[in-house]
């Protein structure tokens, strides 16, 4: 793909255009372009040209008719949270900010789904749900917008019981890069009729389409959820631990790692006396009778695979202390290197090989003379690192690089990803091409097709 | 998509190329062509000009550069139990069979996936994993190649608890249509690394790529399973009581609905004694206590629909007796109707539509003086209709053809697909283009990208 593009004065007329017809709804002040050029991401901000904010899907593709005529880059914008960069312009553009369309269109419950717009954030979502006794469990951490989700096919917390967004989108609105406004997918909860254009837009980073409209599944809220803590004598350990629960089949609702440097961070944060061990937080939630079943079996798993102490607990509060150290964790490393700046990355391996990666990683990072924790949603074999860096230490920044680099490759040496919730952006860019080998080409040819002129966000996937 | 094609002096010589590399495994006969365009379809068998056997994916490869050159479409064959018509031949042309490739290359227990070629039945490979307490549930009833479950998005009665093939398929090796080999996906249970090419070709039908190697997930084998039976006064009772299922999250294992004509055969044809009424089939599996206290919410749900019987077990014999009637479904429906001839059809709506869908097909059934049950996997809203035809009657198969047609028309204005489960194949190209709307275009664009001689199943998807 050749992110070069035609500049100049094709451009000029065309934000012409534009302004002519958004009014005040095209912005190109310098604070307005650089907040949506600022992610949370240590990728340089690169601002879009101008900012245009919609209010429906045929405003959408009224602009993407007049950037496809004017090719004028498009990046589509939610609520920034994203962390590879994906909501950068390097090769400037405008932006869509897509805060003027976040309503919650409907919501079904006798069909256990919701149709909203992609600017309505998840917790929106889940509070309007309220009273219905339905959820949206998706739950990133980040309080993102529905639509980033669905272009970064996120998941998180929830992932190892109701799967990521590419399980959970039922269909799609979205307008093309030639401005048509198509759809996909149905509210039926399975089909074979073509192919699977909604899996295939789901984590496609806003280069193959811009979703305007989102139906989403939705799950019961359970009538009863037990939580707690295991502190383990080694990641190894808690990590058997996982493996075995995962084989098993439990019905385990969420199952999360801190490492010992990440305890001893929330401790200090949020004022607990935690063992400083490696650490599992665990879930099961359903009716009362089932989740006490699987989580007797999990307790027989606990002792087996030797771990120091277990504290668990039912009541909303107590459960919601145990699992505050979880919460606050990104918080807590932060606040335990005061000036410095985070570094975030993700990569997914095969369940049997966790205890291998995270103990690698945690080997290079001493060696590396980096500072962070590791935890993750390990019962998917899903781990992050948070780096705390200087940015102004150019010495510093280039081992963070490299060490970042030697978890993707590691962890696509071990048949795995080199992301598995956050995606490629800009930053994993070369990872990508090493990852998908041969099947690269396909992806650029799918990308051609629907993006002739590579105007839908362009400079991210594809070196 | 245009489907003719360059035919004649081209093709010839390809042949030529295709008989001296694979000598007696490409085979001509008579015999063997019609046997592979032969499938449990109501469509005319129009076979390939040839058959070739390839014993590995470099050959596969191979073939695929020798029809490309010469321009002669490709179908892909697996156990030939499709049922839309999918490995017909319309534009003549080689089909490929998988049978050469049937080895289950490798079972990893501690991550919970096995990968196979394309060829091996999902009987087969659960034959070879019984030792190691795992299994793959995806169970179309046909004992379906696994190359040909995930050519046509498979599903089936375990769909409610583990998704269909969509879910289920980590990884895949496929041969392009210009013959090169790439590699799609990881043996991560998640990622978020570039487009979803695994879930793109899931459901091609054979017409993006041939599909060479498949890694699948795999589950334990439940230690426990209760079975049971459940009668209601009509489809719209039983269907209140799967909505209320589905709704409170219930973990069903499996759960099927048979109308009072389909059982009326079953009683007939497998010496049973059941209630002539539509019958709700339903299991729960898991952790023995887990699963009895579902069953207990399920009971109560059982009551509230006004169920007028309720039989279950625990003991596989018992189990398996109870279940009888629903395994044999197809063969009783054929037998209570010598000499005719069977069509098969699918639908899937939203689960809140299903007793209106159901209804309003039985009622269009009678009015047209058609002949045939109704049954289906009514968790996912997924619903069969077989119907019994005599083909020499040319008004009773126009007829067959619109109620199918209605069907199909019903379940999209219903917000649904024209098929949940069976495919497009040749039948329902001109459902698709409905269903798809202005997005049929850009399933003709990646068609068109990755298949721009259209080689790879013309004929199939698109009108």
């Amino acid at each position: 793909m050749d992110n070069k593009m035609d500049t100049g004065h094709d451009r000029a007329a065309g934000y012409e255009k534009l302004s002519a017809r958004f009014g005040s709804r095209l912005q190109t002040s310098d604070a307005v372009r650089l907040h949506h050029a600022h992610s949370t991401t240590w990728h340089k901000a690169e601002p879009p040209d101008a900012v245009v904010f919609p209010n429906n899907t045929g405003e959408v593709a009224e602009i993407a008719r007049i950037c496809s005529a004017y090719s004028i880059p498009i990046v589509a914008f939610g609520a920034g949270s994203s962390l590879e960069g994906h909501i950068n312009a390097p090769l400037g553009g405008v932006s869509i900010d897509f805060s003027n369309m976040a309503q919650v269109i409907e919501v079904v419950p006798e069909d256990l789904l919701a149709v909203v717009q992609p600017g309505v954030t998840r917790e929106r979502l889940n509070e309007e749900l309220r009273a219905t006794g339905l959820s949206f469990p998706i739950d990133p951490g980040a309080n993102a917008s529905l639509g980033g989700m669905v272009a970064t096919r996120a998941s998180g917390t929830n992932a190892v019981r109701y799967g990521t967004m590419a399980e959970n989108v039922l269909a799609l609105e979205c307008v093309t890069a030639s401005g048509e406004i198509i759809r996909t997918g149905t509210r039926a909860r399975k089909s074979a009729a073509g192919f699977d254009l909604t899996r295939l837009i789901v984590g496609s980073e806003g280069t193959l389409a811009l979703i305007t409209e989102i139906t989403l599944k939705l799950r019961g809220v359970p009538d009863y959820t037990l939580a707690g803590v295991a502190t383990f004598e080694s990641v190894a350990a808690a990590c058997d631990c996982v493996i075995s629960a995962i084989q098993l089949g439990l019905g385990i609702g969420r199952l999360e790692l801190l490492d010992a440097a990440q305890i001893k961070a929330c401790n200090s944060y949020s004022k607990l006396d935690l063992q400083e061990a490696p650490t599992l937080f665990f879930e099961f939630a359903g009716i009362e009778a089932a989740a006490l079943a699987e989580f007797a079996l999990f307790q027989s798993l606990l002792e087996d695979c030797g771990a120091t102490s277990v504290d668990w607990a039912t009541d909303a509060d107590h459960r919601s202390r145990l699992w505050r150290a979880r919460h606050q964790a990104y918080w807590a490393v932060t606040a335990a290197y005061p000036g410095r700046t985070s570094v975030v990355t993700d990569a997914c391996v095969p369940i049997s090989r966790l205890a291998e990666a995270i103990e690698e990683t945690r080997a290079d990072m001493t060696q590396m003379q980096l500072d962070g924790t590791v935890l993750g949603h390990v019962g998917d074999g899903n781990f992050h690192v948070i780096l705390m860096v200087r940015p102004e230490q150019h010495d510093e920044m280039a081992r963070a690089h490299h060490f970042i680099d030697r978890i993707s490759e590691r962890a696509i040496r071990m048949n795995g990803t080199c992301t598995g919730e956050h995606g490629i952006g800009q930053g994993k860019r070369a990872m990508l091409a090493r990852e998908a080998g041969a099947s690269l080409d396909l992806m650029r040819g799918l990308k051609l097709a629907l993006d002739p002129t590579n105007i839908l966000n362009p400079g991210k996937l594809f070196l």
